[in-house]
């Protein structure tokens, strides 16, 4: 089984380019699952006990956060590796979460050393289109993501420490490029990479 | 106890900036302490003999230099922890250090994973405003940082250094300007980060 | 025994710059040996049974690959410690491989931690005299390089992959830029930081 890990800032069109990748591994007949790294902490943490709601998860203290991030990563290996030899397992995070106390890493040691995968994708776009995504999206609080120089630096982390994680694994860091108006080359790209 | 490492390369401000965290937390009455790095490897250098004075530590070979460093970083967790649950430890140091040798990192693993920290900061200002500040600053040999490129270089790399210290630990990196003119912005950012 | 690696991508010059660090070495009749990483990696590989060509080793699990870089790197450490406290070692390598999949780290961990250097060597050259060396060395196939926007973007992940190589066994990096005319600036620069 091939494990890629997607990651890409809010807006950059993440949900959208899984969406077309699902369909093509369907339609290719290839064994394959895409998981959502946040839901599995969250029903980690209300399985466990760790939390009752989605909003406790935050106010964990950091041990207990690490020893939640770090299950949930296992219980994602275990549901991937039911894919056999020739399965793909996408999974959906970020890089880097911009926190009030700086850029987060998404894939800090004790995840990633679980996860362990052949690729880190970086899904990027041009940070204008980024912003405009941004401000037809209202379903979400996106405030802090309000000009291109802010989502040009967290671009820049981003890359930073998906290159980080991946030096501890030996996994290859790939940029793919949401092009506007058609995520099915994004999505073909990722698929394309992990074969 | 909340942990905060303040990075930034010489010239930045930030001795100012702690020196009004300081004044802040005080104020509010919070249990703190603010350590330099050098000097707890200097006075552990000392204490447990690896060397008679400061200008031996560089000399030092370098698993001794090492193993000095892992002790320093000890030395603070232990002074630290006496604040309380409630307190917080500012840890003065540098993100990257600029040698004939190249950009030493200033929290390799064996130091990061020891110190554990919540946020590493990043104290960064223009580079114009950074070399008017050396140029002023003549009780310190600075010759190197003599042009803005060599500057902006610095702060590229101590970006990266940072990002990948916190990718082993689970910290985050929060970038703060220090703003001419009023470094109480930033050292209020750096305590409102941690709080 | 100082050990430097020295990286940088197709077309940099670094096969001449090693040449005249190898004149410069002699002629200072310091104990060195100048060793190709990716040499180490079919020898071991063919010795060890892993495979029968050279072509075979992209093709194996990724567990193996893993298994025979590090022990690759362990033969290079062997050989390397015949020098003598005062021998130069220099390893040449990448510090990113672009492929297919994207960004390779060049020294993962379980490479970087067994080489354990005290110097990472990035060597640059400014994008479009890359790009001119390239396409006169019609012996490679350098497809890919085809623009200097792409010669950019890998310049900057060898730094990012350098760093969070570096942070992990407390290493230096050291940008040498390798300048058109003279190779032999580059190679005194790279000895004298290991002296």
């Amino acid at each position: 089984m091939k494990i890629g890990i997607v990651t890409g800032i809010p807006g950059v069109g993440k949900t959208t380019v899984l969406s077309y990748a699902d369909k093509i591994l369907t339609e290719k007949g290839i064994p394959h699952k895409i998981v959502n790294y946040g839901d599995y902490m969250l029903n980690t943490a209300l399985k466990e006990g760790y939390v009752k709601s989605r909003d406790e998860i935050r106010k964990l203290q950091i041990e207990k956060q690490r020893e939640l991030q770090t299950l949930a990563a296992r219980r994602i290996i275990e549901d991937l590796s039911l894919l056999g030899d020739n399965g793909i397992g996408l999974i959906d995070t970020h890089a880097v979460i911009r926190t009030p106390a700086g850029y987060l890493p998404g894939l800090p040691r004790h995840v990633i050393e679980v996860l362990s995968p052949k690729v880190i994708f970086l899904l990027e776009a041009d940070p204008r289109i980024i912003l405009e995504r941004q401000k037809r999206d209202s379903s979400r609080a996106r405030s802090d993501y309000s000009d291109t120089n802010v989502i040009n630096e967290v671009i820049q982390f981003a890359r930073y420490s998906a290159m980080a994680s991946a030096v501890l694994v030996g996994a290859s860091v790939k940029v793919v490029i949401n092009q506007e108006g058609d995520p099915s080359i994004a999505a073909s790209d990722i698929i394309n990479s992990l074969m």
